[in-house]
């Protein structure tokens, strides 16, 4: 498929479009972070204060806009899905010990561990409590195998933690960790106007290649960005003995020395003996930077091809404009 | 009601009537905790080899009986309720920062609190994604709205902790802790066989009843039994700031000093400036180990109550037999 570059959408129509229903997305998950129990309202509104992008609502509204579908149940999905997200996130930050999240202490430092395994527990939950509300069995099976693939990535994730990986367990990672959710945000759009499997997997594919897309940029931001622009320190992947796929290309081309450098790094879990600035300059002298991004860019290209049959709309328009708008973020 | 001592079953009995099931329900719970994710298969291996009295799958099992379904779900949803209450011991343990279990080293202690969060959030998923094999959202309901119960009340127990609290919270914690759960085993064991909803409701009763009775000679077994016959240090809950019926009971009843050495055990979290054996003294002393008791004879008996309209059975024999087995266990 050739786009026509007249055939996007702006960033303003986009925005358009949503505006309504994230706000809508917005107030439920509010209302749906609200517990009898105190603390957890607390810290399910500080998340929910802490922002982020709501691209995964995004892409479940604009996929079900996709297949014609507007019951108010797109609006309770789209909460569902970011919780879920939110679910991870809380969990994922007390087993990296992460201080700061999106600029702000994370939810681990400000309530203690102990409490926030309990809030990943009860908005797991009430995700599902949520998405059950929806009496289809189909939306249930996708959400549940879904959030058992992220919990084993993360798993998987920490027996990899200092090692050199390869590409192939590399990308296997990141399906589990974005692409998954990603993929099952836009599948749950098709789902609940109980579209042709065939819709279904197409909007699926074109989330899983969103998504491998948005995490490798992701990973390349990570290296590349300042602490200011991260809301969290800098090269944490390094810091956390996690090689991301430019990492990988240097590790496979560089030269011993290279190779020794980033090992190091990755052992060390910091740049006392090898400095980030090193690192940078290894990947910047194979190319490792770019190759990256050419990596994001081309799954960026699948995931336009991935609704070459889809029929044509606003919200088309949408999706094909998404991929250009991750690959080119700063942020 | 009154219970003819002949219409007891005996141990034996209900051993022999439940022996196939237990042993299904063991292989089952095997089985789910296969993952393709090597540590959590070590991991679940692990707890399940630790053993548990499996009295949720006995309770599932005697109301499916009770109510005359055989189907393999029963097996299934055995195998659920295990899983589920092994889950929230996983992230208890992480919570409680707890060295034994069993009287073996806790998960969180071999395996680090990192990947037990996880195992912990595996093992729910895994138990719902068997539940939605089941095709039934009243089970599923079941399910997610005790889980998110459970939660609360582990969070709600976090914010009492080294506190005074009075009966009518220490019986909303037990309520959350343990029997929600034995109610929910009970209203599975009936929903599977789609049982009108009083019979559903009584043998809902029956669990909550029993559960109430089981979590408090379980706090009374905390304050009086050993090490070794608990398989982890004598009165942890006073350690971890936990006030449980009969030190509830002293606390009202005691004299100034009896209550200030309570207080000090409860903020301490340790026996260093007031002894275990002080703390034993002063329960004595007001009967407050016998009131607990007695608290719990009479939530036993009461359990029985609940199912006077069931219709006679094996298995209602059995269920009136257990509450009584309940009471007098000495671990």
């Amino acid at each position: 498929m050739n786009v026509n570059p007249l055939s996007l959408a702006s960033a303003a129509e986009v925005f358009d479009l949503l505006r309504d229903d994230l706000a809508a997305v917005e107030a439920e998950f509010a209302r749906q972070s609200n517990s009898p129990v105190e603390v957890i309202t607390e810290i399910g509104q500080y998340l929910l204060a802490g922002g982020g992008k709501r691209i995964r609502p995004l892409l479940l509204l604009l996929s079900a806009k996709c297949v014609g579908f507007a019951g108010e149940s797109r609006i309770r999905m789209g909460a569902v899905v970011e919780m879920l997200h939110t679910a991870t996130l809380v969990h994922d930050d007390i087993i990296d010990d992460a201080k700061t999240r999106r600029g702000r202490p994370s939810a681990n430092v400000a309530w203690g561990a102990s409490k926030c395994v309990l809030a990943g527990d009860w908005l797991y939950m009430q995700s599902f409590h949520t998405a059950l509300q929806e009496r289809n069995f189909h939306v249930l099976d996708l959400l549940i195998t879904l959030t058992q693939q992220m919990v084993e990535g993360e798993l998987l994730q920490i027996e990899k933690l200092g090692r050199l990986i390869n590409e192939e367990e590399y990308f296997d990672l990141i399906y589990r960790k974005t692409a998954c959710l990603f993929k099952v945000s836009m599948q749950l759009g098709a789902a609940l106007a109980s579209s042709p499997t065939g819709i279904e997997e197409q909007l699926g594919e074109y989330g899983r290649n969103l998504g491998i897309a948005f995490q490798i940029v992701d990973d390349v931001l990570d290296l590349t960005a300042t602490d200011e622009v991260l809301g969290k320190p800098a090269a944490s992947d390094l810091r956390e003995g996690k090689a991301t796929l430019a990492v990988i290309h240097a590790l496979e081309r560089g030269t011993g020395a290279d190779r020794e450098a980033i090992r190091t790094v990755l052992e060390d879990g910091d740049f006392s003996r090898v400095k980030h600035g090193t690192i940078l300059e290894i990947l910047r002298r194979h190319g490792s930077l770019e190759y990256a991004m050419d990596a994001a860019r081309a799954y960026a290209e699948a995931a336009r091809q991935s609704i070459a049959d889809v029929p044509a709309s606003a919200s088309r328009r949408a999706l094909l404009w998404v991929p250009g708008y991750v690959t080119s973020r700063e942020q």
